[in-house]
């Protein structure tokens, strides 16, 4: 099925140039085939992902420190929660590190914007999902005036520096930039006010957001820009198709896994001894 | 298909006078039908049992505090890991606050048992699971003498009064014992030691945790007897065969997201306005 890809989605989807304001947010880069015959492939490659996560966490339980970090941006509806549920929720729970980042408390205001980030990095072994992250500090921050803008400037240096440190110490990160149009948003939110089991996703806030799209498009832009490192690359993903969007992340969560060469633990004890003394036991 | 319980779980499997020593782990308490007819219904259950969670979890961000707990025990290979991969694992991880605890740190020892456990506790809106617990510290500590007699003694009675509150404060507690015969257990530790897959899965002290089969089977007894409460019942599940202990824990949460009778949260704005404004947004 992997020849649906003509081009690996860790190729399609870097971010390297593009401009947001030109983003297709309907495309499906990398992939040829419609609707069913990525679903039927997203049923099959999850098989694979939880597979490898699984060896991951072997591994982790073994004392390898490495682990793995999905950072997922978007704007509202943009469909972070429907990739967690469908793409992270193939994998076994006990290997997952999930974080949402909502607006600060005042706790986490009162630390510097990385320090609530600290606190949910992934462990050894681990695959960790922050829905939202310390982008939204250049983000809504800045959109929003949040901070000064000298503050939000020195941010994009100290992203990069924090994001050498984990890849460094042994973490893979994958930043997923969603992208949808103001169009769809629109569909989506009417959604939520059209059906009562939908209105506790809703909040009145997200219709005032709309207003400032092209600020947020220019901060998404200047977030591409300057933070997608080979360390840390951004990847931008159409996000009007629900199920390119859970394939495409599914993908890049497999070529990152793949790039770990996990093998299964080795043994610490001998196996026929071992079977010796269970035999008697 | 409900008509295959002809006992529901939760009764069937309630801890109340059972004597640990007598247990058939092979029995399938309360359920009639045989594996193939357990995995259908537990793909239609699971199915149940994600929108229930869906409903708790839509609570939880509207405001209420709500949550529900499942605290899994059971000697080595019981099976507590599959009920977290394929149990929980049919639920959205946004909604999940899991916790495994190992052997207490350094820095858990200095504190008192409860202190790592309240660090855990899942918050309003969330399902909790507990991959061992507290409960460690009445069972490994007291059959391995970690601790004097008269403080493991009087953990029972801590322990009660934590769950009680923590029952007043809207958690409710699902407490699962899974017991396996120790031939059962035998075979699934051959399995880890004859498939390199698997290794990662076996600790040498496994074997020697065997020759304790009868003190942990009467520290269990008295775990039973002595903290099954009306606040935070225990439920006593054979677990020979897998798709039953799966199919009997996937029941019993359902049974306690039902009795919260949840109900999708109420629009705190009004639906027509939103609508408007969204037409011109």
């Amino acid at each position: 099925m992997a020849q649906h890809w003509k081009t690996p989605a860790g190729r399609a989807l870097r971010a390297d140039g593009l401009r947001v304001a030109d983003l297709d947010t309907s495309a499906r880069p990398g992939f040829r085939g419609g609707k069913k015959a990525g679903q039927e492939l997203l049923a099959e490659r999850s098989a694979v992902l939880a597979g490898l996560q699984e060896k991951l966490y072997a591994n982790g339980r073994s004392g390898d420190t490495r682990s793995v970090l999905l950072v997922l941006q978007g704007m509202d509806t943009a469909g972070k929660g429907g990739i967690v549920r469908h793409v992270i929720g193939s994998v076994d729970p006990q290997g997952v590190d999930h974080a949402a980042f909502g607006v600060p408390t005042g706790q986490e205001k009162k630390h510097h914007f990385l320090w609530r980030i600290r606190k949910e990095l992934p462990r050894g072994g681990q695959l960790g999902v922050f829905d939202r992250s310390h982008y939204e500090d250049v983000l809504v921050a800045r959109v929003h005036n949040l901070v000064p803008e000298d503050v939000w400037q020195k941010r994009y240096d100290e992203i990069n520096r924090f994001e050498r440190k984990l890849a460094e110490a042994g973490t893979t990160l994958i930043k997923v930039a969603m992208f949808i149009s103001l169009d769809e948003q629109k569909k989506r939110l009417r959604q939520r006010l059209e059906r009562p089991d939908k209105y506790w996703k809703f909040n009145p806030a997200d219709i005032d957001e709309r207003g400032y799209w092209p600020d947020y498009q220019q901060a998404y832009q200047d977030l591409l820009d300057r933070t997608s490192t080979d360390d840390a690359p951004w990847y931008v993903l159409p996000a009007d198709a629900k199920w390119y969007a859970r394939l495409a992340v599914t993908e890049l969560l497999i070529e990152a896994l793949e790039g770990l060469n996990l093998q299964w633990p080795p043994a610490t004890f001998d196996p026929d001894t071992e079977l010796r003394r269970l035999d008697s036991a």
